[in-house]
């Protein structure tokens, strides 16, 4: 038997619920003679739309019928009905599923055999990322994110601040950890904010910059919520800061290393992933802030008058546009920047132009060797959200330095300077990027 | 400024002491006009050794002099100076430093002349590796662990359960997490325990069944504590099992994949590893449980009249003791182990072959073709702790049958069979391996 919360017991029957009248719509299809259709929108790239009002990735309106009777649709007819059974079951039987047991549950041989009678085996499923794909069809066709369905999955994401919480049957308050912290539940839209006393929420990739701020009681002074996302965001942790966000009215400001990955986690968080475009909606925080590090920062402004003096346009952003923004001095010494800076690899120029386009590169980049070593990401135009002046700026100096830094450079210049310095500063002169 | 912990301040000071006193005598050898030298234990392979009785890795007795007047040894000398100083600056500066920010402060280029007046530039160090490197030193010089001297670092670790602890200022019940769990702090040996009531301690390696079995209401049903260490164990996960164990008298299970991945994770838990030999004194719970998954648990133990029917020896265990072993049926079906089943890859194999020898696997294994492209680890002996007649008959099954198995194929069979059958059926038959 297991032993749930009040708020697990309520979203067990909503679910059960939402999955009866879902395909209870079927059913009776069925015994109406009709077909047996699924009705979805179609979760492809060519219908993934960045909504320049909301500044969210979203889904087209194009939809996909799925028949039973489509002999090419068969299979993925069945694979979606097989899962939605599964989960079915585990929510009636009180069970916690995570998306890897889902995939043994229904991994078997089907056996059938043609007119003539021979036998033939088809397998429901052969590798996770199919049966992954299935439970991501059904989170679209029933308007429910995966983590109300009670599917857990692993969490990286903590938090610590002035911030209590109801979770289960559990009243937390989230600066009552000591040196440790809160690890933020799978599901994290069980949550009721009880109280909070904060003025902001600072996100850090780094866990290990994280522990360093919360020690030296950065939260305490600055009444701030601080949240680690541990390296690359999951749902839960981006849930929890959307949530934050909205229904708290907390700006949210995001730290990460100085380098593409780094832009990339803060893209993550605030516009959502081209897979999960879907979820963008429930899991993104459009107004999130990139309060650093970034490469202004390190290099100060100077530099681009440099870079630009010969040009009219950068991508599709004119240079006058980029060189009338603020200008802004570095925030590290020439030495400092010689002992910190890490050489840029070949993969990070590659995401880089990812981001923001392989015309940012063209212009910026000097260094012929790499150039010519890059050729294959040529037509790539970069992300929408990113073919900013401020962005292109930073991602210019990038590829013109070809540098990076991480956040703990920071931190060795002296933790005082991090924690009472550059943070505050940053954010009281406003000098971010949204 | 900092808000530190009480239990901070107090360290902080404790070690300051320790870093002046064992840095001190160097001070005063110089002045008497002594060669600046320092002694301490050689942590290299040849220096390990594993402590038969005592069941833990350890360092031997042979010591290094570090001298400044050895041209050979003079950089090594000045690193672990360097690294002591910035330490110590970190300590008297109410810092929290991490291993990679120390690499960062330390780093530099020191100019010197010869005689001819020539300049010459060295860098302190280039990589993290050695000043990572440097760092063990002064852990064994100092007879101190890094996390002592508030060095922090990222930490995986999480734990839920019946234990009211103090951590800095607080105290925290690991009862009312809500569905969130409590992240362990870097430095665990400045948490206090308060009270406990709980009859053992299961660690999880993986942090999604972590999730299911805390979910699912596990420990409040079996009183017991429930730890992920989410993969390989970091220092401060085995340091608070270890005080789990030694401290509050719990025994300690650990639950792992049925894979030699798996099985290593144990092997770090229970003996330590052998880059930090040298602190599995203080890391190490040596009378750790191996409570599973194990290949028995999957495939019985009548298989091995099958594997070893003309085998008198399996690498230096003598097959009668191993066919003596109290016999096992399977906690799978047939079918079930047909659809959860995973084929062992070519590096699973490899790591089999370190663990329990080349022998073993040239006795178990019967593929011809896999056996010869392994050749390579000839010469391997295993570690001597895994050379008993249960885990070499563990892992002759693995070799024999090149088949693993992921602890989330047991909650997919049902997560009431993991946390109501399996679990405590293992532990109150004590079917499991020490």
């Amino acid at each position: 038997m297991s032993i749930s919360s009040e708020i697990d017991k309520l979203t067990r029957e909503e679910c059960i619920k939402i999955l009866r009248d879902r395909f209870g719509e079927l059913v009776n299809n069925l015994i109406k003679g009709k077909d047996p259709v699924l009705v979805m929108p179609k979760r492809i790239l060519s219908n993934t739309i960045y909504d320049e009002k909301n500044k969210l990735l979203l889904l087209g309106p194009e939809m996909l019928k799925r028949s039973f009777l489509d002999v090419n649709e068969t299979k993925k007819f069945m694979q979606t009905l097989l899962m939605a059974s599964i989960i079915y079951e585990a929510l009636v039987n009180n069970e916690y599923p995570t998306i890897r047991d889902l995939y043994y549950r229904g991994k078997h041989s089907i056996n059938y055999r043609d007119l003539s009678g021979k036998i033939y085996y088809e397998n429901t499923w052969d590798e996770q990322r199919e049966s992954d794909s299935v439970i991501r069809d059904l989170e679209v066709y029933l308007g429910v994110l995966r983590e109300k369905l009670l599917i857990l999955s692993k969490e990286k994401g903590k938090v610590v601040g002035n911030l209590v919480i109801k979770s289960g049957d559990d009243v937390i308050d989230l600066s009552k950890m000591g040196h440790g912290a809160y690890s933020i539940e799978p599901t994290p839209d069980l949550i009721e904010f009880r109280d909070v006393n904060a003025e902001y929420v600072l996100v850090v990739e780094k866990d290990a910059v994280f522990q360093q701020l919360h020690r030296y009681g950065f939260w305490k002074k600055n009444r701030a919520i601080l949240v680690t996302s541990a390296g690359q965001p999951d749902r839960a942790t981006r849930r929890f800061v959307r949530r934050l966000n909205e229904e708290l009215k907390l700006p949210v400001y995001i730290l990460t290393d100085a380098d593409p990955y780094g832009f990339y986690i803060y893209s993550v968080f605030k516009v959502g992933s081209i897979t999960l475009s879907y979820e963008s909606e429930r899991l993104a925080t459009p107004n999130a802030k990139f309060i650093g590090v970034s490469l202004t920062d390190i290099f100060g402004t100077s530099i681009l008058n440099k870079i630009l003096k010969d040009e009219k346009k950068v991508g599709n952003i004119p240079v006058k546009e980029i060189l009338k923004l603020p200008s802004k001095k570095p925030y590290l010494s020439e030495n400092e920047r010689r002992n910190y800076i890490i050489k840029a690899k070949m993969r990070d120029i590659e995401r880089a132009v990812e981001l923001v386009g392989y015309d940012v590169m063209e212009v910026c980049l000097e260094n012929k060797e790499v150039k010519n070593s890059i050729k294959k990401k040529e037509g790539l135009i970069g992300y929408p959200w990113l073919k900013t002046p401020e962005w292109v700026r930073e991602i210019c100096i990038f590829f013109n330095t070809l540098s990076k830094l991480e956040i703990e450079a920071m931190a060795s210049k002296g933790l005082k300077f991090l924690a009472d310095e550059y943070i505050p500063l940053k954010i009281e002169t406003r000098d971010f990027i949204d």
